[in-house]
This record gives C-alpha cells, structure tokens and sequence, in this order.
C-alpha cells in the first residue's frame, strides 16, 4: 500500500529559504500571508491530505465513479464525498480567493504546497476542486457585477463546483473547429447547445449545483477561433437575482473509461439548449479562457510533482527493507541475509534521479506560482511586467517538464520494487496509470512546446527568456565567491550561454521555414527545463549554506546537485544535438511512406 | 480500437535482406528452413494472429483471468482457450522443436517473427505458450531419457503447458535467498513444498497438465545459489512410464492483480510436499535455470518490439486521420478544415522514433535469435563459440532496450492520440499498461544492466564485445566505397571506437572499487543499445539499397536512418558523460538522508 507524508520541510525550503516568499508576500501586501499563518496552513493541510485523502486514494481507483444512465448521476467513490465536505468545512476551497467572496486572501503561491500535498495524496480527488478555481478566475477577471454576487460566493465557499467545457470529439487543441452554439434569448441569457467530452468533474455528488464554464459560438460568430464565446451553464438554473430554478437542460451523457484517476469523473456532457450566460465579450472567449491558462498549467505540473514525491517516498521506503543481493564492493549487512537494494549504486540511480527531479522540481513549481502573484500585485508596473513575461514563458516548462518528469519518476520508483512494482497491492503502478494522464491535459507536452518556442519566444521576442537568463546571471554574479557554489557556477553559466545561442539560430532557421519551430520545440523545451533546474539546484544549495538548516539537510542539497549536474544535466547534450539535426529528419518522408 | 496488422515486409526484410537467414539456415543444416516454407510460415502467423489473437486483446484485458478460491481453478478469459486449441492445431507450439519429440524442428529464429507477431497481437496470451518453451529446453538439456520420453511430446505439441517457478515472497533478483525444499522420496522422487509467487500461466484452463519446473533446496544444500536444484512438479501426477495419477499437492493461491497483461494468469502457487522429480545434477539447478535464460530474455525483449510496433501502426493511423490546427509553414490540406497531425513535426519525431526503435530493434532482436541457432548449430566450433559469445553479450541489451524502448514507443503513440490515448476504448492505454511489465519481468533493466557490464564485458573479459566491433568494422570496411551508406560508416566508426574506450575506461575505474560497475552498468547498457541500433540502421540502408526492394521503401529505410543518427543517437552522449561522473555522486548520500 503506497503511503503519503507531506514533505513539509522541503516544502517550507523551497517557499521561505530558497524563494524567499514570506518576504515576497508582505511587499505585495498580503499581510495576513506570515510565516506564522503559512505554517498553520501547512501543517493543517500535511494532517487533512495525509489523513483524509491518501487513505482513499486506493478505493478512488478501485472503485471509481459511476454513472447512472437513467438520472445521469454520477457517484463519486466512497469517502470522497465526505472528504470534500471536510474540506469545505476547513475553509480549503477560498484559500486564495479574495476576501470579499468569502475567501481567505492568501496569495496565490501559498496554495501551492496545498495543491501539491492534495496531488500526491489523492490526485483524482483533486480534480473536483481543481476546476472551481478555474471557474471562479474567468469571473473575476471577465464576469458582470451580479454575475460575480451570484456565482462566485458559493463557488469561493466550495458550496458548488466548477467545470472548463472546452474539447468536442472533434476538437481539443484546435478549439478554433468547435462547433457548440449559443442562441441569444429574449431575457438575455442564451441556449447552449452541443456536446463536450473530457469534462473533468462534469457531473458528481459532491455539490447541489455546479457552474460549467463553456466555449460556444454565437449565431453571427466569424469561422475558426476568433467566434468563440465563453458562457456560464449553471446545472441547475440559476436567476439574476440568484433565485435557483429548476435542473437546466445539461446533463452527463457518459463517463471515460480511462487509464488511471477513475476517482474523477471524466464526463461526456450534453447541453441541449441549456440556459446560459455570456461571461465577458462576445468572440473573446477563448482569449478570457486563456487568462486561466497559467494558473491551470501550473496546476497540471503541480500534479506531476506531487505524484513524483509520492513515488519517490514509497520507493525510498522499499529500497531501505528490501533485501536482495550484497553489495558488489562487499556486504554492507553482514548481519542480514542480503543488504538492503539502496546499497546498489543503480537503485541510488533510479532514487537521486527522482529526487533531484522532485526538490528542484517543487522549487520551480513554487516559483512558478510567486510569479502569478508578483505579475498580479507588485506594486511596480515594471515589475509586474517582467513576471508575466517570466511566468508565461515559464508555465510551459513547468508544466511539461513537472508531467514528463512524473512519468519519469513514477517509473524508475515503480522499477525499484522490481515485479512487485506491477501488482496493484503496492500502489505504484496506479501512480504512474495517474501520471500518464498528466502530460496529456491542459495540453499536451508538444502544445506546451509549441506555445513555448512558438509563441512566447518567437512572438514575444524572448522578453521571457531575458527574464530568465538576466536571473541566472545575477545569480552567478552575486555569488562569484562563494565556495559552497562554486562548482556549480561555471556550467550553469554555461548552459545559460548556449542556451541563449541555441534560441537565436533556431530563429534564424525559423525565418527560413516555419517548420522549423515545431521542428525544435519538443527539444528546446526539454533543454530549457534541464537549464532552469540546473539553476534552481544552484540556488537551492546556496539557499541551504545560508540558511539555519541543518548540516545533514545541507549535505543532502549539495550531493543531489552534484549528482544533477553530473548525470541529468548532460541530457542536454542530446537535446541540442537533435536541436541542431537539419529539419529534412523529420519531414522528408512522406505521410504515406511512415509504414515499413 | 487498436488494431493490428503483421509487418510481414519489414520482417521478410530484417530475416533475409539485412540477416541473409535463408544461407544461414541452409548452412546450418535445417534444410527444411527454405524461403517458400519460412514465407508460409510467416503469411500463417500473420494470419492465425491478426484474426485470431489480436480480436482477443481487449476482452482479455477488460475480463482478464479469474480464480476460484474454493477448487484453485484459473478461468481465462473468453476465447483465449479457443485460440490457444487452435494454435495447438495449427502446430505452432512445436514450431521450433526437434522433430523427434513431434516438433517442426525448424531453427529458432525462424520463429521469432511469429513470436513479435503473437506479443503484438496478445501479450497476455502468448505468455501461456512462452513458458512452455523454457520447460521444453530444460529437459531437452538436462531431462532424463524417460523425463523427455513422457514430458517433452506433450510439451512439444501444445497438449501441456510449462511454467518456471523462481520467485518467492522474499527473493527474486536473489534466488539464493530460495526456501522451498524437496525431500527425497523412496521411490526415487522428492516432495517439493514452498510458495512460489509470479508464476506466469501456474494454472489456466487450456490444457489438463501443466509442467512446473521449481527451483527448491535439497535437504543437504549448501547455503546460498549453490545450493539450488531443478525439478519438475506436474498439476497431475505422471509415473515414469507416463501413466496419469491424481492430482499432485500444487495448487494455485491466488491471482495477482496487475497493472496489466490482465489476461496472463500470475499465480500463487503452493507446493505442499508436491511430487517432483530431479532435473539435471543436484544443486545445479540455477546452472540448469541459466541455459534458458538467453531465449528466455530475448523473447521479452520481442515482446517490447511487439508491442512498440503495434503502438505506432495505431499512432500512425491516427495521426493520418485525426484534423487538428494547420502546419506552421502553410495549410498542407487547405481543402479540409484542419490539416492532419502527421504534417506537424513533433508528431512526426514521435512516431519516427517509434519507427526507427521499431524496425531497427527487429533487425537487432532477431539477429540475437540467429546467433542462438549459429551457436548451436554451426558447424564451425569457433563459430558456434564466437556466436555464443555474442549471443550473451547481446541478450541483455536486446532484452533491456527493446523493452525499455517498448515503454518509450507505447508512449510516444499514445501522446498522439492526446486526451483520447488515456481512454480504454482506443486500446493505446493498454498497450502502455502491458508494457510496462516487459522491464521488470526476466530480471529487470537494472539485471540486464548488471549481466551486461558485470558479467559479460568483465568477466568474460569482452569477448562479446570484442565480436561486436569487429562484425561493425567489418560492415564499415566492407562498405567504405558504397555511397548509399557513406554518411552513416563516420559516425558509426566513432561510435564504436567511444564504445571500446568507455569500456576500458569502466574497467580500470571498477580495479579500484567494484561498486562502480553497478553505478555505470544501466548507462553503459542503453550506450551500447544505441550504438549496436546505428549499426543496424547502417547496415539496414545497405542491405535496402542492395535488395530488389521498391524505391520508396529504400527511401524510408535512409531517411529512418538519417532520423536515426541526427536525433536519437546523440542520446549516447548523455549516456557517456553519466558514466564518466565520479563514483560518489551515487554513494556520497547515507541510505538516511535520502529524505529532503
């Protein structure tokens, strides 16, 4: 059976020692986000995902949801529903929503450490919640007066749930083909019609009423992607006055059998002329869906994370009681009939291989998060910029490389109990079943490729990129002599220099065929998130020298960078290489020649 | 649905154009083993699996094996019995077999394309008929005359089934950690008692006998491996002179529930005091276990191919069918409102890479298989030692990277169906969950990787090694004024010659502590997989450009190769800097301090 404790001091490094974030929190004026408050709220959140959560993450997979074609019900594995009562009750669901809603006002880099506890306990269970967060930024950012009164409390209360309605069979990346339409209505509100499939927590028992967040097209709407709207379907209706009429027309029409998270309901949803609400201009509803963007593909590599910690934590336990085979240098156990597995230097390879990926990991991820704050409430508007340019160019990376890295890690923790890794008693193999989804949603990790090289290097002119390598720099400068990085400061620099070239020739070729962006992107992505965890690991050992932690901690961050820097980073290497390899490799052979 | 359909051209092309297998079975002597014959054979197989085996996948998965605790029964799933009577009609099972037990007596590589083919088709169900292949050689090596006399025929025909019984609760990797016992009885044959745990097809419903071959202690055994012997336990008792008795003391416990394979039987068995019968020397029986360890391994590894091959015939069908978002260098189907996937280059790198894994790794596994015949048919002593050399070189980077290769491609193929490749329906997911096991069963990557550098390269002193660059220097002489394969003889050469310097470089550093074979074997494994695919791909160009093969297909075999070389070879690069980081980046960390 996998277990689950909350990394709490690694998580508390990562924000307060190496990010600085209590700091942060009080210059951008959130005065209440204390080191005290944060503890509090880490250390409730460590006793509600460990004991609530895990422990029902095994029957969410059992077990499952389960649809009733008759009602169109669907029934949420058992304890799932009660968890989530208790996690209204805690108060949870506002944790970072504003004040005035009903929510706690925290920022939003102090939900992380929640979100990623919530990822690994219980990643299907997470999904319900996930999407009212989405629901409820698309109406602050883009919702009318009353719409916000009679949406956004109960949504900020986690009284009700809500979902994004984006992908059609037909469409997922390509939200420009989607064919669901919105009729105007005499009272102003809209008949949605058409059928969504993938809806995550499209339908469950958790909440009496939930809000579908809904990409249709108006009557007059131009073709492809700019005669998108976004509308707001509620499940049951909803008045103005915020008056609850009777179940609208939207109902589930059937749940995924899917590879992993079975605990999440993942619904075909059929709108068939349901009421709805225009949230912001008509047309725009793809750009107001993107605002969501960052903060939902963050999330999505927060689940990476999370799920990466979880099998590392387990694998580490099996490696230390496992006995199996002496130590090729000579028993370590002599005592014992075999030496524990951790003794193999490959076991240790496959372990330092998720650690490294999970500590520097959560640093970026965290990073990631503070950015969303510092582009939304500093106080300077320069600085505000340079964030969103840093967090937009960063999200891809996160996002793609916290998925592919989860993948990667839920293998080699599942490989470290060898057969017994397959067998679902252990719960590993249900963590990389969970994981595999994670580089699909919210776009896949050649979306987020292309969204990196395609648009926030090549369109926005690299300001992200800038950003970054301006960071990586004052970071090398500032310690220039300090002998506890010194070995890391010369090829960090390093990679940031040809990281740099790398971008300006892929652009150059760019010129020539556009071709050549997708072409890159995948490598480029991948190359960039080696290099942005080479420095978060520079800073991270710099951050343990200087700060009150033990010399045990600091020994264990220094010998994970070294490790990084020595056998991780050099993927790189490979990336570059297939960078560098001339277009024609990938688009010489025609279509119909791929078949041998 | 996945589909499957047998690459019967790519397989007569690996067989007889690159591994020129006809000569080579004629030299041998299996004169039967003619093209026209070895081509039926093969339009049979494709026949028998793609109607058969592969409409069966699916339900065997969805269904999978149950097990009736009060009777210890194990029912398959529906129709797996049904084929399996077929297969044993259509003389598959002794395909391979000597002709004196009532095999076909054909040389073993012949059957390796049939095996791809069933492993593509249904994984879950050619691990029943696998397992009796490894009980068919323990007894043609090491069985009596009256143990073949009674058991090899009903092997060989398919009217029993085999298994091999290693594994207990607390040893697999270690078998000499092993507690079953066997007590010597007057009749001359032992009482077999203890648990065996991972048994692949310990019980089934397909035939009324089952073979178990188990690993257990004599009363007097010394301590550790030397003191394993090898028996065979029926399910019904069978005297010497082949007369049936009544149900022998073996008995299935239970069935494992698994990530996967859910139509392979993996049970519990319980031998409580069992009749069993001496095979082969006392306390030879892991020597004995070992002679089938080459095949044995090298099957998993065709069951990674299998199952990569089958992934990308589905990304490829997909990726041709499914309209998303235009090319970036201009609509390519302006006609259609979006252009198919496979005209972006990221989907194009995914699925060449599964092409150039694919069919590169058919050409190294089933050349692995003809040095199994070459080693013990050739007639040549130093042929057949040389072959023998190679061949267990080889077995581990053939087992280990096809099956690794087989979770990358199985990946790969499903990341291009996106969202729609994590539901059950279009069968991307299995394929992925049952590949999974391929790099755990038969020693793991981390043993393959260990057999490799410690026992292989090290022990052996590189003979297999040394065979191998020289059948690559060869080609590169043979080849240096052909132009059809000019660009690839440079990188090649360099390659080899960084093979033979890594090597020596690990065996000096390995004087001084033995513990850094363990901490360079995994990377040391995957170089040489890659190193040994260029040569394949190589050779592969040379052998397309030499046949009577049509244009296109010598035009997808160079660009494949171009791919090859310029975006996945370079992963050696990474490979050979990990190798080279100091010994302690794996050990410096105490077992405790794992834990951030």
């Amino acid at each position: 059976m996998s277990t689950y404790k909350a990394p709490l001091a690694d998580m508390r490094f990562a924000l307060f020692d190496v990010l600085d974030a209590e700091t942060q929190f009080q210059r951008m004026g959130f005065a209440d986000a204390s080191r005290d408050v944060l503890d509090a709220v880490l250390e409730e959140g460590a006793r509600f995902t460990e004991t609530v959560l895990a422990p029902l993450n095994r029957v969410g997979d059992e077990i499952g949801c389960s649809y009733d074609k008759a009602s169109g019900a669907v029934t949420t594995p058992p304890g799932f529903k009660q968890a989530y009562a208790q996690y209204v009750e805690g108060g949870w669901a506002g944790l970072v929503s504003p004040t005035e809603f009903g929510g706690q006002g925290l920022p939003h880099a102090a939900g992380v450490p929640l979100k990623e506890m919530i990822d690994a306990a219980n990643l299907a269970w997470g999904n319900f919640p996930l999407l009212s967060h989405g629901a409820t930024e698309a109406l602050l950012h883009h919702g009318e007066a009353w719409q916000q009164e009679v949406f956004l409390k109960p949504l900020v209360e986690g009284r009700w749930t809500g979902t994004m309605c984006l992908t059609e069979p037909h469409c997922g990346t390509d939200l420009g083909l989607l064919k669901t339409r919105a009729e105007p209505q005499d009272d102003g509100s809209y008949a949605v019609t058409g059928t969504k499939i993938f809806i995550t927590a499209g339908e469950h028992d958790f909440t009496d009423n939930i809000v579908h967040l809904v990409l249709a097209r108006l009557p007059d709407a131009p073709a492809g992607s700019k005669g998108i709207s976004l509308f707001l379907v509620p499940k049951v209706r909803v008045a103005r006055d915020g008056t609850l009429g009777g179940a609208n027309a939207v109902r589930c029409g059937a749940l995924e059998h899917k590879m992993g998270i079975h605990g999440s309901a993942t619904c075909v949803m059929n709108f068939d002329g349901a009421q709805g609400y225009l949230i912001g201009q008509p047309h725009k509803g793809l750009m107001a869906m993107f605002t969501m963007m960052n903060t939902a593909r963050l999330a999505v590599g927060l689940q990476g994370l999370g799920l990466s910690d979880r099998a590392l934590q387990n694998g580490l336990n099996y490696a230390r009681e496992r006995l199996q085979m002496r130590a090729l240098s000579g028993a370590k156990f002599p005592d014992k009939p075999a030496d524990p597995i951790i003794v193999h230097p490959d076991v240790r390879r496959m372990l330092l291989t998720c650690k490294a990926l999970v500590e520097g990991g959560r640093v970026m991820g965290y990073h990631g998060a503070l950015l969303v704050d510092v582009a939304h409430h500093a106080s300077d508007a320069a600085e505000r910029e340079r964030a969103d340019a840093l967090v937009g160019f960063m999200t891809p990376i996160v996002k793609a490389c916290l998925t592919e890295w989860g993948v990667e890690c839920t293998y080699h923790a599942l490989q470290c109990y060898g057969g017994h890794g397959y067998i679902a008693e252990h719960g590993m193999e249900q963590l990389a079943r969970d994981a595999r989804i994670t580089t699909l949603y919210e776009g896949t990790t050649g979306i987020q490729a292309l969204d990196l090289l395609g648009r926030k290097v090549m369109q926005q002119q690299g300001a992200g990129l800038r950003a970054m390598l301006e960071d990586i720099e004052t970071f090398c400068a500032a310690n220039a002599g300090n002998a506890a990085v010194a070995e890391f400061i010369g090829p960090l620099r390093e990679q940031a220099a040809q990281w740099q070239q790398l971008t300006m020739k892929i652009g150059q070729r760019a010129v020539a065929d556009a071709d050549e962006v997708g072409a890159a992107a995948y490598d480029y992505l991948m190359y960039s998130g080696y290099v942005a965890l080479a420095y978060w690991w520079a800073r991270s050992v710099a951050a343990a020298e200087a700060s009150a932690q033990t010399q045990a901690f600091k020994d264990g961050k220094r010998e994970t960078a070294r490790f990084y820097y020595a056998r991780i980073l050099p993927r790189t290497l490979a990336h570059a290489q297939a960078i560098a390899a001339p277009l024609s490799t990938l688009t010489a052979l025609d279509a119909d020649a791929f078949d041998a």
